[in-house]
């Protein structure tokens, strides 16, 4: 593992150094597991009371938070704590950085572009007519339908899959065993057979999305299902065919929406979080862990629940509901007070 | 893209052609996003005359909801608006053809039985006495364990797994990362420690299944879990060991069904759906989203909630949820006037 | 098929057996599906009256609940019949053993270490200086990323995944499609856009732990995210960065689990459970399908619902939720009767 100067470290993170330039700093930890030669970091003063407390040589923190000198530990100075925490986090990386090249056993279809600076892992296959952006790294076992487009920067993980036509943007992240653009699911019934409606449409992914672990996205039955550049989803979410999600959404693990659904940009859906298809989400707005979207939401407003409603009002019902059997004890009173 | 002459559009979906038959189509798209020289279809009135206000040169529509002559598109005057345009979106689908053969890089196990006009793409691996019927397509990375059963005019698509002696129906798809035969979740606990039980049962899958993106079918733990002819089943949704699906039901993605659980013909699951281990659903019962069933469910009811219950009685008992404190602002008002 | 002797079975699964020591035994099978050639068990005296009725040739039952000399069909008394019939079991098992050695197709990286009768099957792929245990067996398209350690008789099944530094214990089965180590979801949100914050960490997976299919365990932001020995984590379950999960845990299908949780030991989460971040649920604690998680819980309770209460609680206050419209109707009544 490298270690780093603190100078060093507060020049990556542009960060105002208070402590000695010349202390080594060998790792990074979170509050519970940061070391006495780690960097850990304080986004609020209860946070900074515990980093205090805990074994680190160096914190970044807020400068207004900074306690008085004459501490033993190093401070960096930092208005974002967590963002600058974030980029000393890639200082200590020990992610292998993959071989360039084309592996000798990747199958590269016909007509195949390459960019430059590539890395193929083994037994990655690309179809024809594929186009691969430069500094793209593409690990073991992705397959890369015939005409995908994977644009530029972007790390497809082991057994990441990239259905025909499909579209990624630049510095898209493709997580181990995501599928984007499986068919939708699409059928008519007729004479009790449920006929299949051929997916003939695409999804576009535009750039930095991350798109987690066996997350599957759903190629549109006509046209496209698009997701917004910036958004991040996470591990084994369902996004089905012909969603709209827009910019910089939050879309949490396991969460699943349904056919034709929009999403405006910021939208955040918490884990477990099930859309309606046909429904569209305001800009902002927020559901919370397990609600079930099942009409248009409100932008910049909080849900919860099945169906999902206002969160503060349905936090003002549980408090009733919880107490259902006191009320009906109530009513009771009440009907045996009157003699009913 | 190809592009059809509408006579042969009519022809192909069996529809009368009201229009100029030799009027050139180029796509096909929904009311969203069909374009002037398109197909679209429209299932009754309403979407008609969104249809009429769509640039679609030419509308799929039943006979009676046809407009009177005069328009300046055309129509495809058919019984089942939507089965027509299904059979059209086939027209128009740029899905690449595979090619057929066996890739080199195929490994193809001892006492392998291979139908005529298979595509067993790279990487593929067949084990051994597994047996592939005519016309299968194998995408690259599908795992075929040894014994299994591939049938007539399968598709599985890129790293589909198929377990050992599991036996597939014709013209089943397996979309991408789906796996069927992995081991049912099964212990025993015993002094502390949860011992496994062996899963030695398999799994059929009877003809006309799809089984979506990283759904996920357990074998069974003796005999077999089976699904029925005709089911579809969508992305991320679990079947647990010796659960028994009925046909042509429907199960939408991130449906889980616990074990040994039994679905009759044409059941519906929604989204997010849980059963319980050991009930017996009836045909014909839907489902709705999120909902979770803690018992038998009687036939073509519609349940809904957690425990399910009666879809049109939890909406009324919803319905008060929702003024539950106003429910007990009434009591507490009674209550006073009592002097209570 | 193999079959077997009694006496054979009763030696191996350490029974007392009453019946034919010679009687041949051809299958094992639960109460639905034994045949007249077949063994069954029966946990308690309701089953033991199944079984009694039903085709076996032989019921593996407690000593307590064995009926009276002259029963036609044998017996093998077990203190615990349902672990002897998993024992059982083990013989019918009809999976194949997996060739010993490398295949050729295997790529193996610098500095690999393998341990003895290993199964490395076609198209895996090893990473530089990754520990490959003795006995471990590893199907095709298994990717173990650089420096990831890989216990002695472990099972890692088509198409899992062990990123990089990832360390598997002894004996930790690893079912189709699941990845170990992908990114955790960690993000900071900076001038409107999400930056990602570099998953450094790493998963220890403890000794007997299974992991199902295209489950999801991730790796840790710093330090790790740890699964405890002998816990089991069924299909498309999803467990966030630093979760620690302790030991003997059950974690059924789609279960989620967000960042930095912790399970004591014994936990036992059913299907479709949500665990909020950085909860802690007290050892042996039993959460109901569909239960969302959202505060610390106490040891050796029940919890249900969302959010998770006492179970017994809950059914109480769901009595009530169930007969709403009837307590409104109360309400309007008393208040008819006084005029209000």
């Amino acid at each position: 593992m490298p270690a780093y100067r603190l100078v060093e470290i507060a020049e990556h993170i542009r960060a105002v150094l208070r402590g000695d330039p010349d202390h080594l700093i060998h790792s990074a930890g979170g509050l519970e597991d940061v070391t006495d030669q780690g960097l850990t970091y304080a986004e609020d003063e209860r946070k900074l009371r515990q980093a205090l407390q805990s074994p680190a040589a160096a914190i970044i923190v807020h400068p207004n938070h900074a306690p008085p000198n004459g501490n033993l530990k190093a401070f960096l100075l930092h208005p974002n704590p967590r963002l600058a925490f974030a980029q000393a986090l890639s200082l200590f990386n020990p992610m292998p950085k993959p071989a360039l090249g084309v592996h000798p056993t990747a199958v590269i279809g016909a007509g195949v572009s390459l960019g430059d600076e590539v890395s193929i892992q083994p037994y990655a296959v690309i179809g024809d007519g594929a186009k691969i952006g430069h500094r793209v790294n593409i690990y073991p076992y992705v397959y890369v339908g015939d005409g995908a487009v994977v644009g530029d920067d972007c790390t497809l993980y082991p057994h990441a899959v990239v259905m025909p036509f499909v579209a990624l943007g630049d510095r898209v992240a493709l997580h181990p065993g995501a599928v984007v653009g499986g068919d939708g699911y699409a059928y008519v019934q007729h004479e009790g057979i449920h006929h299949k409606i051929p997916q003939i449409g695409t999804v576009v992914v535009e750039e930095d999305v991350e798109i987690g672990s066996n997350a599957t996205i759903d190629r549109a039955m006509t046209a496209e299902t698009r997701i917004g550049k910036g958004t991040k989803i996470d591990n084994l979410a369902q996004i089905a065919h012909n969603v709209k999600v827009g910019s910089h959404c939050l879309i949490v693990s396991q969460v699943g929406i349904a056919g034709s659904s929009v999403l405006e940009d910021y939208v955040v859906l918490a884990g477990q979080v099930g859309v309606k298809d046909h429904v569209r989400i305001g800009q902002g707005a927020v559901v919370g862990a397990q609600g079930g979207v099942t009409k248009n939401l409100a932008p910049n407003t909080v849900y919860w629940g099945t169906p999902a409603i206002s969160h503060r009002e349905l936090l003002h019902i549980l408090s009733h509901f919880h107490r259902l059997p006191q009320l009906a004890e109530r009513i009771q009173a009440l009907e045996k007070k009157l003699g009913m």
